[in-house]
């Protein structure tokens, strides 16, 4: 196996890279600036020396705890749960949220051998005794894993004087009723909202 | 810029990755084993300078000339000429051809500024003038640029006695007419075979 193959077998490791496409980003950087590897390779040997999680929050970060948990401008009273990091940085790009967040690591998925404890629920619970929160915010996909996990979120915060809430599910802006899952549609009844 | 972004907009950066595939691949990287990350970014620092160019026929290799160019077992007498070097795994792959390779780099395509002078045709004639040559066959995409490039090699070697062809070009194999365009059927009407 010669360095190409080498180079091929590793980027067709990586989710969504086939064979092909594989092949096809190894000849291109190969055909182009030596410097573009160089740099990438610095950036991949040293990702995970630069990235850790925070301490708090769970969040991929330079510094701990990260910058949204070290922010004193953000609103300490409420927490947005997500699944992974990266959910975030989507959340922060929307500019709609202000508080902190809680990663979970996952959802509840018990087929596939995910179960709670596996989850930051235990630091979730911890920061609601220890800290003054009045709103918990799921932000979990709409999928049936999210359902059970947001379901296992109230029942673990029930003995706390702390709302839980969950981001609505219905149409997608810009959508049409007529490209609408039935699922989508029926969810979209039952929160609909006054006008 | 956090050691995230950096790799995100450098990945980004090739082809084919947008910004939601760039982000996914950098949290993928993240989560998974730093043994990963480390032994990609080996590869990637390594390349350039484990591949150069086969001296003869223009293809990356790790030696030089490249095993096909010094394999006393593959025809001399015929040379496929190719756009570039991943073409040359595409064609060795199919284990129908057992001739050498010429590897252009680029198709003549003037409105892109590509012109002969950056193709490797000085070295194709040399080959032709210097070695055996009984055929050229050019494995050219069937495309504008493929056929401007095919006529110019055929102009090029006019005066040698070397037999210049070109794949057939017509309908794929498991392929419906309905599904063909017109100007693949037309080729395929022109090249029609006996059966």
């Amino acid at each position: 196996m010669n360095a190409i193959d080498r180079l091929e077998t590793l980027f067709a490791k990586l989710p969504g890279i086939g064979k092909k496409t594989a092949r096809r980003l190894t000849y291109h950087i190969l055909d182009g600036d030596p410097r573009y590897a160089r740099v990438l390779a610095e950036q991949l040997a040293n990702l995970h020396d630069a990235i850790k999680r925070c301490s708090i929050c769970g969040s991929f970060t330079e510094t701990d705890p990260c910058p949204i948990c070290a922010d004193p401008g953000r609103d300490g009273s409420v927490i947005c749960v997500v699944e992974r990091s990266p959910d975030v940085r989507i959340i922060e790009e929307s500019k709609e949220y202000h508080g902190r967040f809680h990663v979970l690591g996952g959802l509840i998925a018990p087929l596939e051998g995910v179960n709670p404890r596996d989850l930051a629920f235990g630091s979730l619970l911890n920061r609601v005794r220890h800290e003054t929160i009045r709103e918990v915010i799921l932000a979990l996909n709409p999928t049936v894993e999210g359902d059970t996990t947001a379901l296992y979120v109230q029942n673990l915060l029930k003995d706390f004087s702390v709302e839980v809430t969950r981001l609505a599910s219905g149409l997608p802006v810009g959508g049409d009723l007529e490209y609408a899952d039935r699922l989508t549609l029926s969810r979209s009844f039952r929160g609909r909202v006054k006008v």
